[in-house]
């Protein structure tokens, strides 16, 4: 038995945020609410999310597993309202998940299962040295700066400095988000250094798991040297959290 | 002698929902208004217009007939803007129509005639046992959502409801338009049903022929089992009317 | 020594307006500010750019020659906010000009110099029979409209009328500029007409030098018959001017 009713804006972040590095995922489903997890296909990237049961309106959830995939359900949701109501729906005879939009209209959607089988990865608990938090937009933006001059970026933490950088055969290009400035407007809410550290990383990665953030998302992101980065955030009561493998240089 | 003034936003609706489906038309004039009709090149739909001569500023016309080129038309329109004045002009001599947009500047298009005679395509007189009123905006998400399963979709009317469905392999969608519930903001604005129908229709022509309607444009629909089903939907004072063939069922 | 401050917004449209015919140019800078001039690839259209030293907040520039990459350096200048502050800097030892958006961030991109020497292009100083002041917008759109018919326009210059016009083997466009109209929303500004006068254009270069034009901007035209067609405009201070070469008809 699986049934939940939640409204769409949220869901739809949820879905587009995993869906942007994984093209199928399984749902553990249990009393407590909704957990999947799963690597990118070439293993650079582990996304986790987990929504727990008060998210959603109403809840009702045996043990199982839900293999999705993701392509198709990211296309459904895309075709819910934000207004609208959504309705999970698990039918087990049919094998199958049920979507419905509810508003003056009843929209449902059938969705065939896949073998999909629970793939109990965890985020590893890695201690880091660093973490920030930041405004997604600021951080996109940079992303989009370092775009310009190279496929791949350097993120590192210096004095009271979070640094985007990245470095072509010709041009250059460095975002500085200084901590010392004291200005309402600072994209960074959140400062704690250990040590200084920097790694590199594939910018396309990156871009892919903060595709679906929101300007004012705050971004929490943990950051040592030649260690994987943690980005983690919030929607409305869901987690969502990212690792990204470093660039070895050479 | 053919001369008609109108304004450009209402004759640009008029010639894009015909030329979705059609390439060229012969605009059939006489003194009472502009009619045309033509079948898609496939001929599985039939589009049918009239202008009576009350929806112009000012009309005056002889019998006879214009072969257009609907493509180059189109093109003409589009650059014209909602607020300007629209002035048609038959030059029978050079065989050209003139189309000029008249607000603080005079632009001026002539377009070459076309060797298109009438076709005198009439719709046929059909009798049906159902007809529904809907909301243009609302039908046109439902064929949307349809599109994400298949390429064809059954209209389905039966009890107090009207339904869109579409079925893949895998995947299923379906909108229901619940005519018992009462609300304001009800798709559906009448619902006559005879007998329960449904027929299923490709979906591509179905998108092409209501491409051209605004969201609160009332859609009349005529439907019956294994029937065509008819379309009609009225922009300031013109008719708009469509046929399109069932899809045969094996 | 070269280092100015201005606003991201002039910045911007100086650059797009020069970097939309020519891929590379010279920065002439002095005391007095930066100059450049450049003829397209094919030597068909000139762009001279002025930008006086009181355009900016800033500015300090000894004499030298500032060769760039206009592709980057206008992909970079896209990157920043209308409402940042944007620093021109050269690093003369490394052979770069860094280019700083600041806002509450600091973001720096710094691009590798071209070894492009100045031209000393100027301007041919021409004696015109007409010049013309019109909105850019209502220009631009006589362009568009011209272009649904050939790639070539004429541009005439007759009693009190300024007239666009396009002919095709089928299709005719005409958009006339009338002076005799008196009316605030006229797009013509000025019209000072010494001897009727025509000649023809290549419309993909006319497009390309009226791109980056707002629709409020006041383009001051030259014309005379078979002569080049002379456009000019002002940005906030700084002056552009494009010089087109007419087509031969034969």
């Amino acid at each position: 038995m699986f049934r939940a009713t939640c409204n769409t804006r949220d869901f739809k972040k949820v879905i587009n945020a995993t869906s942007n590095l994984v093209d199928e995922i399984c749902f553990e489903v249990d009393e407590n609410g909704i957990k999947a997890s799963a690597m990118d296909p070439s293993h650079v990237a582990l996304v986790s999310m987990e929504m727990p049961k008060d998210v959603f309106e109403e809840y009702e959830g045996d043990i199982q597993d839900i293999g999705i995939d993701l392509e198709a359900l990211k296309k459904i949701i895309a075709r819910g309202r934000g207004d609208e109501k959504l309705i999970l729906d698990l039918d087990v005879e049919k094998n199958k998940l049920n979507i419905t939009f509810k508003s003056n209209v009843t929209r449902k959607f059938s969705i065939a299962l896949y073998d999909v089988s629970s793939s109990n990865l965890k985020v590893p608990d890695i201690e880091y040295p660093n973490s920030v938090s930041i405004k997604a937009g600021a951080f996109v933006e940079a992303l989009k700066d370092a775009e310009l001059v190279n496929d791949h970026i350097t993120l590192k933490i210096d004095e009271n400095k979070f640094v985007i950088y990245s470095k072509g055969d010709l041009n250059q290009s460095e975002t500085v988000f200084d901590n010392s400035i004291d200005d309402d407007d600072n994209a960074l809410a959140d400062f704690n250094m250990g040590e200084a550290s920097r790694s590199t990383f594939n910018l396309a990665y990156l871009k892919d798991l903060t595709k679906s953030t929101a300007a004012e998302d705050l971004l929490k992101i943990y950051l040592g040297s030649d260690m994987p980065v943690k980005i983690e955030y919030e929607v409305s009561g869901s987690k969502l959290v990212f690792l990204l493998a470093p660039r070895i240089e050479s």
